[in-house]
């Protein structure tokens, strides 16, 4: 059977690199070392390293590890806010991390738009008691990115509150500048093209600061995975509990295979990619680009829509191995998802690309 | 270089298997399927239904997965309790698990003996108003077990109490019987030889329901991983957030490898493996079991006092390919931990002996 390939946004198509590096995993043995061992710091460090290689991160940031990006939306609501939060939504994902503020008895804040919307910077009003801005880089759901630089003008205004980015399924993809936000976290499952099971919690001495404080307080932060014991893991390049080593050594691995290929040109690459995949779905007959506003448009994530046929076309793709993501949610059966991670080559997306043209 | 042999309690020694099944699932592409789609919620039914058959699970229990088995302390503390525990102590693991409820502001009640030690049932005095017992199977720490006849008698004596059982490291050896517990919790990287990263909670319908009384009462019990949620997850073989779906066909096709040989099969070898391992080093010079009474020693985890040399025996070991345990904690440098996993055949442990023996 010939492999299919995978334009899904998450999981998703893996780095060409990943199965080698997994075979080499168990040839070194990498599954049975003991996560107390330098062994395993050396992994850790390695990852530290590249992951700050690749971000640009100040040297005021750790690089934390948990069981999944939720599972950040959760500690980060636990441990850096006493009482208030500020959500930009628009799709589900952002959606659902509001949602857990409610369930956490924060108050948190809604400024909501329709789906396939971005934001008005002019229309955002932050009130005074908010601790924490909560933004969404890339809506998977949707396929709407904010600007980055929309996201570092939110800093200028409010610079006294937090603000956490959810770059889920776009990182490494955005030049963030991380002196302008206190914390961002990804899946592995995404754009790394990594088997999931690895969230990835970028994130400063503010939220910490912010976390000690509330424990000082008496505010329940959590256990084993309050952001203090994580930070303090961290500064020996360990894990509180046994972690996903497996994972976190194949992250090591690739992004260094990224760093290898150079950060500037994968970005590049997405970007063209980005275009052919807009300018080509545009002149299909049948499929519209769902987000209007080109600036809001999200590279990553491509969605369109179908007139309601979007599960024969995504069946018919198939057939011909090619794997494209449904609508998500409401949006399921009327709306196709293309993914466009750097795991996909230009190749693959110009034979998904000439393949639907012969199938609409 | 030759491969060396893991004896350690985890991160331990990969079960045989587990390379070629690797390999295969990146030929499936299993790490790129949805965890949404038909396929991976045949992986988690399959699953399912080998655990179950494993520890002869009753009709009202689920199986479910979370990042490592110290997640499922702070689950279960924040899901089926209002107000108070009773934790067993005689080691690091269980002690944590107490640590934990007073970090989340439950009010547990401590029953400790010192390292070592095992439980005598009638110095045990439940308090009237505990609403779960926490018992550990297998402290990984000190090489006890607690006799399941024991865990059952408690059960016996508290009917009304929640009893929730750490099988961390002994999971799948001891014979439970799960009409007489509530929950048991372990993790794969340990007696299942496979890649940490996945904690696997085995929880029955009282439980739900203490979970979701608690809800409708107001506490807080959490987000993506609060009980009811995941249980509703379940009943569609699926996870709440994006899971390790590697580690989780791994344990899929580990299962069933084990079922294959068959659970009694691997319970009577590593009963012969433990009595040669315990008869062996009672024999050696410098060496002196750390677990006193016979019926409270562990049959995966055995624990041996040396004379203050353990870190050399360790590393001489190692220096041969044999790779043991050092002890935990305050007995880093005075003891040595052998694991005895179904991961490590007859032959390696005389091997290992055979080894020790002319090292000593």
């Amino acid at each position: 059977m010939n492999p299919k390939i995978f334009f899904t946004p998450g999981p998703a198509a893996i780095y060409p690199t990943v199965a080698q590096h997994t075979q080499n995993a168990f040839a070194e043995q990498i599954p049975s070392i003991s996560h107390r061992s330098p062994a395993f710091q050396a992994i850790y460090q390695q990852t530290y390293e590249n992951i700050r290689e690749i971000f640009q991160l100040p040297d005021d940031y750790a690089v934390l590890f948990t069981g999944s990006a939720t599972e950040v939306w959760e500690r980060l609501l636990q441990n850096c806010v006493a009482h208030e939060t500020f959500h930009l939504v628009n799709g589900s994902f952002s959606r659902r991390f509001y949602d857990f503020a409610l369930l956490l008895n924060k108050m948190p804040h809604l400024h909501e738009v329709l789906w396939g919307q971005g934001f008005d910077l002019a229309q955002i009003e932050v009130p005074t008691n908010v601790e924490m801005i909560c933004v969404t880089h890339n809506e998977t759901s949707t396929g709407v990115s904010m600007p980055v630089a929309d996201i570092h003008a939110l800093k200028d205004r409010y610079p006294d509150k937090l603000l956490v980015v959810d770059m889920v399924s776009s990182a490494p993809i955005p030049m963030l500048d991380f002196t302008k936000i206190d914390a961002a976290y990804f899946s592995v499952q995404k754009a790394f093209g990594l088997p999931a099971g690895l969230g990835v919690w970028l994130v400063n001495r503010r939220c910490l600061e912010k976390a000690q404080t509330l424990e000082d307080q008496g505010q329940v932060t959590g256990t084993y995975h309050r952001l203090t014991n994580l930070w303090k893991s961290f500064e020996k390049f360990q894990t509180p509990p046994t972690p996903n080593v497996l994972g976190l050594y194949l992250l090591s691995k690739v992004t260094q295979d990224l760093l290898h290929k150079g950060i500037r040109q994968i970005r590049q690459e997405t970007n063209t990619k980005a275009q052919l995949l807009y300018n080509a779905i545009e002149a299909m007959d049948g499929l519209e680009i769902f987000v209007k506003n080109p600036d809001h448009r999200s590279e990553v994530v491509v969605v369109a829509n179908t007139q309601g046929n979007a599960t024969e076309l995504i069946q018919k793709l198939a057939d011909q191995n090619m794997v494209i993501g449904s609508g998500y949610g409401q949006n399921k059966t009327s709306q196709i998802r293309v993914a466009n991670f750097p795991a996909t080559s230009l190749t693959e997306v110009e034979e998904l690309l000439e393949i639907m043209q012969k199938t609409m």
